[in-house]
Formats: structure tokens, C-alpha cells, sequence
């Protein structure tokens, strides 16, 4: 009989992420049902997304449970099928499968993942995936660049900053990027083809968008939280919009996150602020994908991603999202790509 | 030659309005030339908004300059006319026309305004002017109750609160005030059929809304800001809709107001907050009108003002909006009604 082996949440973070917090247990994988498939985890997600999960903080979906698997998204191929609709070796995508070497899930929660040539399959945990979907609705739903119109994104370089700055990019809006270091700055004016990159780690943010911004900002792509966002915020034009798409900045934080220090403008300068959770345009993603896959195939929209090797290591993995240290998306690869 | 008397706007306020903030002048009513009219001024509008224009805070429109007439909504009746278009007696919007008994204004600058029988004068300075278009396009337009939510309406006893918690109700919903005192509290579940009131000055405003609104909040129609802001925001359900239509517990304060102490809020329930201003929506005005004239022809929708007589007294009764000593719309009577 088959192991797997899962991390289990044992308490929940206060503050930064501790060992404790999380068990690697191993155990036999039970016996297939009627209608279930055993699917062997290929590509783990990590995201901001997860630390929140792991709070029993006010969220959009219910925190995991103390003694349940990590939730995370993830790829895999099926191992083992009673399934008339799965077969051995087909790759699938299991939702929010978590951390966890294999999967036993009902033929209902899964769906397959396209073969585009040329496109390889960490592009369905990325660009084509929950990350890219996030970008192409926040941008485009909410944020709708005009051309000529000024757009802020930070956290410009993460998985979804980078692609949401590209798409205000391809929608003709000159595109300004918030990111920590000067690689991933250059990386964003350099082949991503942002207007402007401004390194928070280096740089008075404030002055730097009062000087690439001469015109103020129209859109913030708010990833972030924090004094980045009232520096944004601050410099906001008339009838200006905010998708509110994360505040990773504040996550480790014990208290809520305050809103923008000066309201005042909300109101003065009409803005529009709307926080967005991705899987609640999941019925509309069709409309996403009928833009991104023809850019993602034609190269006009680049994505980039880190993949750690193996489970073991996913919380020290996770780290990486809050010191920045890894370039778009983060992934864990579990097992070999069939 | 006639005199007119203008209040001056001679520094701006650091807190509390202080007399010498503004002067009383007499002056000689200058020559009219062609295409002008004067107006001997009748109603004045006094709205929490004018204590932002006092101040040189970042805002809307250009502060009232030092030296300036002080700014201010105003109807008035035409005294000399050399103008095809307005003749002696005839009632004219001025629409800002200022804290002054006469208007020199020329003629494109002026609207008559409509007579409906049964509809009084005042009408037109509140639920059939600025005040009731304020409240149908924050309500109609960026709240957008659906029957059977849940509205908070807050400084819901004043000139806007009052008519946008009445247009949630017309809507379907149920619609809950917050307004100071027991009297105002009595007269919104009263005569204006609230569904439930609470009295800041006497009660928890967070432990009422637990009371009353059970299944949580779908739309807060917020004029206050600061505290109570924040303990309605507290209880936003998903999706929730915030028109940010003034924040009057803050235009005293020289420091800017902050945006919701819980800001994952936001994101978490995916609340929209948008700032707006009703000049924006003038283009738009007989969409409000086609619905707020036959209310009010009906008497479906009430409303009340609160004359104070005079204009020396102005500095006097704006203060009335900042201590809440009036009911519904202020305004001041400069002048008899033709």
C-alpha cells in the first residue's frame, strides 16, 4: 500500500510563521471509492493567501482547520482511477488539493489541464492559472486602464503584480512597478517593459512616484498594504480606482491593517476602492483566458516562476513570499512532471 | 443705489469656525451691463461641505479664496433684469451663488426654477436640489439596495441622510439610521419609517448595529467617518457597497481622516467604497428627478427644513451642522419669497 505524506497545521501563527505551527505527517493512502482518483501531487502553489488561511482572522473562506492538511493549490497526475473520466497518467488540476503528496479526491473536484504547444504545464499554476485570473480581473474589471492613463502595481514583481503590470501594458496604460531590490526592478523596465520601477527597499517612494508619476496615478493594483499604500494613494487623480487584491505587507501582523491614512481623498478625489477575491469570477473565466492565452502563447505576456524542490521543505518555501526572496510565482514541486 | 451685505471669508478656521474667520461687508451694488440680472438673494444653503471650502485642505473644487465671498448654494428672485431671458419677479437657481443678500450674475449662470403645484420653494433647496440628487445617486447609483438587504444610513436625520435612508426603503430594504438624540431617532422610525434607529450620543453604536442588523450590513451610505464609520464597516457583509458621501465628525480636525481601522475588511468581504460628489452627477440630474418629483409630489417621500432667518446669523447656523441643533436640510432665509 501506497504513503503519502501531508502537513498538517498544529497552531496557528502569531506572527511570523513558526515550526510549530506546521507537522509533516506520513500515512498509508486509503483505498479508492467509486468515482475517486488517487492523484499524485506534481506542483504545489504558494501565496500570500495561505498565511491567511493559517489565522482565525476574518476571511473569505474558513481558515483550515487545526489538524487538517495545509490548503493550498496543485497539480497532479493520476496514479490510481475508479473513474470513467480519469485515466493513469492524465495530469489534472485538484483545486485546492493542499500540501500533500498525493490526493484522493472524488472525479467531481477535478478538472484537466490543457495541452497548449509551447506552453508548459507550470504555466496552468501561473499565468494560466489562479495567479493570472487574479491579475486579468483586478485589472481589467476593476482597475480598466484607459490608454495614456497611469497605473500603479506593487509588489510589482510577485506573481500577480507582474503580470497585472503587463496587462495595463497591453491595454496602453504606462505602467509604474513597486518591488524590493534592484534585480527585480530591472527585471520589470528591462524585459517586462514597464514605464518605471521604484525599489521601496531603497528608495523614498513617495518622491520616486512624484517624479514618474508627474501626471498622478489613475490606477493602483494594491498588493501591498501599509505606507506604500498611502504613498500611493496619496497621489491618486480624480475618479481613480483601486482593486484591493492583497495586503501582504500586514499578514504577519497581529492587528487589521487601517485603510488609506488620508480618507479625505477617497471622498475628495472620488476614487473607487473594491477588494476582489479571484475565485469569485471563476464563472467568468473564460473572458480572462480568451486574452491571456494568445498573449502568453505569442510571448507579448511574460511570466516567470520559482520552483522549490520537494515538500519537505514548503515552509521555509513559503518564506520566500514574505522576504521576497524568489522571483514570480512560487511554486513546490512535489514530483516529477509526467 | 442699492447696497448688498456679503459675508468674507478673511482666514481660514483651525478647528471650530471663529469669528474672525469671516466678515459681514456692505458695499454698493454695481451697474448691471447687458445679459445680467441681479438677484436679490432669498434662500442660502448651508452644507457641511462649506467648512471644507473654508479650509485650504486638498478638496473637490479650489478653496473660497481669502477675500472672497464665502461659497454657498442660493435661490433668488430677479430685481432688475437686462436680460431677454429673466424678467423682474421671475424665481432663479444661482447655484453658487454665495453668502451675499444680492447676485450680480449673468444670465447663462442662472436656471428658473420649476414651479409643481403643492411642492413649496424650499423644495428646490433641499430634497428637489443638491441634497436629494446627493442622496439618490449615492443611493441609486453606488449603493444599490436590492430588496430585502440591509441599509445603514448614518447623520441620518440630516438633510441627505434623511431622504437617502427613504430612497432605501422605496428600494425594499431595510433601512437603519444613526442620528443624535432621541427626538431625531423618534422622527426617523416615525414619520419616516426607518426600520430601526440608533442613538449615538446614548447607545454603542456597535452593539445596536448587532441588534438590529442580524444578517449584517449589505450598504452603508456613510456621512459621518471616524468611529462610527468603522463600527459599521465592522459589520459589512460580502459584497457590501460604502458611498462615501462626507465624513462631518472629521471637517473640524486639522489633521486628515483615516480610512476603516479594519481594512481586511475589505478585502475579505470584497466591499466597494467610492467617494463621490453630486456636481459630477449634474448631467445626470433627470434621471433622479423623473423619481424623486412624483415621491415627492406623493408624499411618499418626506422631508424638512430648518430656516434660520437672516444673514448676519450665518456664521450662527453653520454651526448648527456640527453640534447636529437642526433638523433635516439648513437653510437661511435672506429675503422674503416673492
Amino acid at each position: 500500500m501506497a504513503t503519502l505524506k501531508r502537513w498538517v497545521l498544529r497552531s496557528r501563527p502569531q506572527g511570523e510563521i513558526r515550526p510549530e505551527n506546521l507537522e509533516l505527517v506520513e500515512e498509508q493512502v486509503r483505498d479508492l471509492a467509486d468515482g475517486e482518483v488517487l492523484v499524485r501531487t506534481v506542483y504545489l502553489s504558494l501565496d500570500p493567501t495561505n498565511r491567511i488561511w493559517m489565522s482565525d482572522q476574518d476571511q473569505y473562506m474558513p481558515p483550515v482547520g487545526i489538524g487538517d492538511t495545509m490548503r493550498g493549490g496543485s497539480i497532479g497526475v493520476v496514479e490510481q482511477s475508479r473513474s470513467g473520466r480519469f485515466k493513469q497518467g492524465d495530469l489534472v488540476n485538484t483545486g485546492l488539493g493542499g500540501w500533500s503528496t498525493h490526493v484522493v479526491a472524488n472525479e467531481g473536484a477535478l478538472f484537466p489541464v490543457p495541452q497548449i504547444p509551447g506552453v508548459p504545464v507550470t504555466a496552468f499554476m501561473s499565468v494560466l492559472g489562479a495567479t493570472g485570473l487574479t491579475a486579468w480581473f483586478g485589472m481589467c474589471d476593476i482597475g480598466k486602464p484607459q490608454a495614456g492613463e497611469t497605473v500603479v502595481v506593487s509588489a510589482a514583481a510577485g506573481a500577480v503584480g507582474s503580470i497585472a503590470g503587463q496587462i495595463a501594458k497591453l491595454k496602453g496604460a504606462r505602467v509604474i512597478g513597486i518591488a524590493g531590490g534592484k534585480a527585480k526592478c530591472d527585471w520589470l523596465t528591462g524585459e517586462l517593459g514597464f514605464d518605471g520601477a521604484i525599489d521601496y527597499k531603497n528608495e523614498d517612494v513617495g518622491a520616486a512616484l512624484d517624479r514618474l508619476c508627474p501626471n498622478g496615478i489613475d490606477v493602483n493594483f494594491e498588493n501591498v498594504g501599509g505606507a506604500i499604500m498611502d504613498a500611493v494613494v496619496d497621489r491618486m487623480n480624480n475618479y481613480g480606482r483601486m482593486p484591493l487584491c492583497g495586503m501582504i505587507s500586514t499578514y504577519n501582523d497581529n492587528d487589521r491593517p487601517a485603510g488609506p491614512k488620508d480618507f479625505a481623498r477617497v471622498l475628495m478625489h472620488r476614487l473607487t476602492i473594491r477588494g476582489f477575491i479571484v475565485t469569485d469570477f471563476l464563472p467568468r473565466a473564460g473572458e480572462a483566458m480568451a486574452e491571456l492565452i494568445p498573449w502568453v502563447a505569442s510571448g507579448q505576456l511574460k511570466w516567470k516562476v520559482h520552483v522549490d524542490q520537494g515538500l519537505e521543505g514548503a515552509m521555509t518555501s513559503l518564506q520566500r513570499l514574505f522576504t521576497g526572496d524568489h522571483d514570480g510565482k512560487l511554486l513546490i514541486q512535489v514530483s516529477p512532471e509526467p
